[in-house]
């Protein structure tokens, strides 16, 4: 056995010795995704896909308790919307894939696959909205998104992906800029209480926002190999989209007036990186809110006691099932125990439940944890009370090592070959001062490959000096490379 | 009152007049949808999209207790794997959109956006399936699919729209076919049960089978004026996607044995079908299973009593919200409850509670059913109760008016002539008998504009001569004409 254990275990690169490689090795046997025929375009399978409807439902839930309500628009956008909004076009014209031919005849005018719907949305919004009484006009849609890149990670940057776009129409600023902070303080919550990633909220400088909104707010994950990922977005678009298509209202003052919009949206793009946050060098590691299973059953023992083992095992499952835990259970006479607990591990299933014969004569089980190891002998009296513990444990363990890992490689610095050493060696974030200036956070991308994550709203430090020109700082800014 | 009410009634076409008008009327005026500036696709508005929605979980519910998991697919399918199904290209090809160009790049090979994904699955499947113990694989889809339609109406027949797609693969034949009628039983069950319409099981004649299947199998509806709509299909797809697409696996024999696979699915067009089976002149008539609203709650009597009775409104709602009823209140001071009530009757909400003054001194309320019209004064301390159980009799009620419907429009015919009267005249289904040859069943749709719609399993007569050519039947079939 312990041979088998070793060969399984070698088949995953270690994090260390090739992060990218650990992260295919790890999503291809946990059996999430597969690579498609179509570039860049992945299969979710269906352990990858139950993680994004676990996460869908909830969003959804917390959407709608907010008063959203959920729609669903084309995904053809005719080319002249883009040419509508300048920003915008020049933001994802090249990204667009372009449908010239359809039911065996040429198009008059192209159709792009909406790489987001501001657009076609605006123009909807145009027809509906007339008067103050139609606001606010509070959309949500889950659907497929195509933006054609040129590197492709699967789940972190394909060329289709699923995501929610929020859109809601306002009609006074104060009331979209509260929305657009609702929307990004909802997605926080989420991505720390239900995928235990903690976040940094702040505002994109202006060379990193959505193309067409004013101001674009993120919150900024930190993986394994330190580099971040932007796991949500949220947008105040001002009157950028509603001068652009024409979205007027009749104000409470009888003018006629510009909505105010916002969008905001997370996609497929975090399941990836919950695996870079949580993952190890035995493979996934799932929050237990999410994971297809939270807990996986395996009998052992001896031949003898087998049936009766399994017997109770069954009973486990039930009782499990009945209040509400996803429970697997793994019987298979023919397989090891040993080779089930790695392959188990490997799927990141949160706790696994041990029962043998022993355990059964006391009324007993062991639960193991995924992420930390530990054993612990459970009465069977009281084990959904245990099991629903130990998974609430769990999530906040796997939280507090994510913030512990985020404060172990965040770095305060001051000059850019600093900056650079963080990046390369440390692996990190960093903190630097930065004047406002265009050139000089080009300059900074240049030198140490790093780009402005956030202008977050609460820095660790707040740094005096621009990192590139030396001149008085404008902000502080989380500066790392990302995916 | 009397005129605001007239001419809100009149802005409805009457169902008799024009039938098709009735439809756009009603689904417009009720707001589910609006028409986009890409031809033949609409947008689904929030009520709409959440009847879909209340389709979606309880199919979603009845699918995974049945072993399925869903799972997603790439939306975008190389030219090249429509040509390996030869009976599939042809049924497809006239209607794919494809993508010619993307990124700024004329790609090399086109793609197509899917208009069902046998092809891009069976590519999969090929990759997944080894050996027997990988069978079988019960996977669905919840897509939006593409088919370039030359006519289109909204919900039935639309360039873009929304389904779900199951595709398993198994050993054997048997196995196989147990799944396809598994699955048809399922979306009897459910769209009988769940929205109220009575449908056909059968089984299509080949002409009119699923491109590509071996048998194909429907559930055939009758909309209110006599036209038939197939609210769902299994097909058992033999070996053919198999052989396509190479899906071998290792038999328990040790032989190399080609999968049998199935495919089946439902579509936004069920919305559609709802709403031709039930609606009447006044508007929509919502089954309680999915309407958005089952309840609208609305406040009446003089001005002097309105704080009373608006507060007492307010608790009704909250009880009935929380007993997990789907309820809304309007207590605009502004609009007449005459007004009022039109609008919900319109938009189909099954019950309308009224309460007013002397109710609330009396400890009633009074609900009005929208399928009957029917008043009932029941006790405010039993309100829950009776709110549901007056949704389940309402639901009982439209499937029986429906079914009663189908069978006042339901024809036994012998002669060409009697099938295009049955068709024109009283609007119907008919019951003929057909030898089975395709030239016979054309001139069918040639002289009555009637299609085959299924070989029912359970026919109401056999009949014994062909309608067209007057030999001997072979089988009993249902024609009529379709959307």
């Amino acid at each position: 056995m312990a041979n088998d254990d070793k060969q399984f275990v070698t088949e995953i690169t270690p994090q260390q010795e090739d992060f990218s490689r650990w992260y295919i090795d790890v999503i291809k046997k946990a059996d999430l995704m597969d690579y498609s025929p179509v570039r860049g375009c992945i299969v979710f399978k269906p352990d990858g896909f139950e993680i994004w409807e676990h996460i869908q439902s909830e969003l959804d839930r917390r959407f709608k308790e907010t008063g959203h309500r959920n729609a669903y628009f084309p995904m053809f956008i005719p080319e002249s919307f883009f040419q509508k909004e300048k920003e915008h076009v020049e933001g994802f014209n090249p990204e667009l894939p372009w449908v010239t031919e359809a039911g065996g005849e040429k198009l008059e005018e192209r159709l792009a696959i909406r790489p987001t719907s501001e657009t076609m949305i605006g123009h909807m919004y145009q027809k509906w909205i007339q008067s103050y009484r139609d606001l606010p006009v509070l959309i949500n849609q889950w659907a497929n998104v195509v933006r054609w890149e040129k590197r492709t990670l699967p789940f972190l940057r394909t060329s289709e992906f699923l995501w929610q776009e929020g859109h809601t129409a306002h009609e006074t600023e104060a009331e979209a800029r509260e929305e657009t902070m609702q929307m990004l303080e909802i997605y926080r919550d989420f991505v720390e209480n239900f995928l235990a990633i903690p976040v940094i909220m702040g505002q994109k400088t202006p060379s990193e926002k959505f193309a067409g909104a004013v101001d674009t707010y993120s919150i900024e994950a930190m993986m394994k190999d330190g580099r971040a990922v932007q796991a949500g977005t949220s947008h105040y678009l001002g009157t950028n989209f509603a001068e652009a298509f024409e979205i007027k209202y009749l104000s409470r003052d009888n003018t006629q007036e510009f909505v105010h919009t916002t969008s905001w949206g997370v996609s497929t793009r975090l399941i990836g990186s919950m695996i870079m946050v949580h993952g190890d060098d035995r493979g996934l590691v799932l929050p237990p809110k999410v994971a297809p299973k939270q807990v996986m059953i395996i009998p052992i023992g001896p031949p003898k006691t087998r049936d009766a083992v399994v017997a109770l095992s069954d009973q486990l499952f039930t009782e499990l099932k009945k209040a509400g835990i996803r429970v697997g259970i793994d019987d298979r006479a023919d397989v090891r125990p040993g080779w089930k607990f790695n392959e188990y591990e490997m799927r990141g299933i949160p706790i696994r439940l041990e029962i043998g014969p022993r355990d059964m004569e006391n009324g007993v089980c062991v639960l193991v944890s995924r992420i930390s190891g530990e054993k612990k002998t459970v009465e069977l009296s009281n084990l959904v009370a245990e099991v629903k513990a130990l998974l609430e444990q769990i999530h906040q363990e796997m939280f507090e090592r994510a913030k512990q890992f985020r404060e172990d490689h965040f770095y305060s610095v001051d000059t850019l070959q600093e900056m650079k050493d963080s990046m390369e060696e440390k692996r990190g974030f960093t903190l630097a001062g930065w004047c406002g200036s265009e050139a000089c956070e080009k300059k900074v991308k240049e030198e140490t490959g790093a780009t402005s994550r956030n202008i977050p709203f609460k820095p660790a430090e707040v740094k005096h000096t621009c990192i590139s020109c030396g001149q008085a700082a404008k902000h502080t800014v989380v500066f790392a490379r990302a995916y």
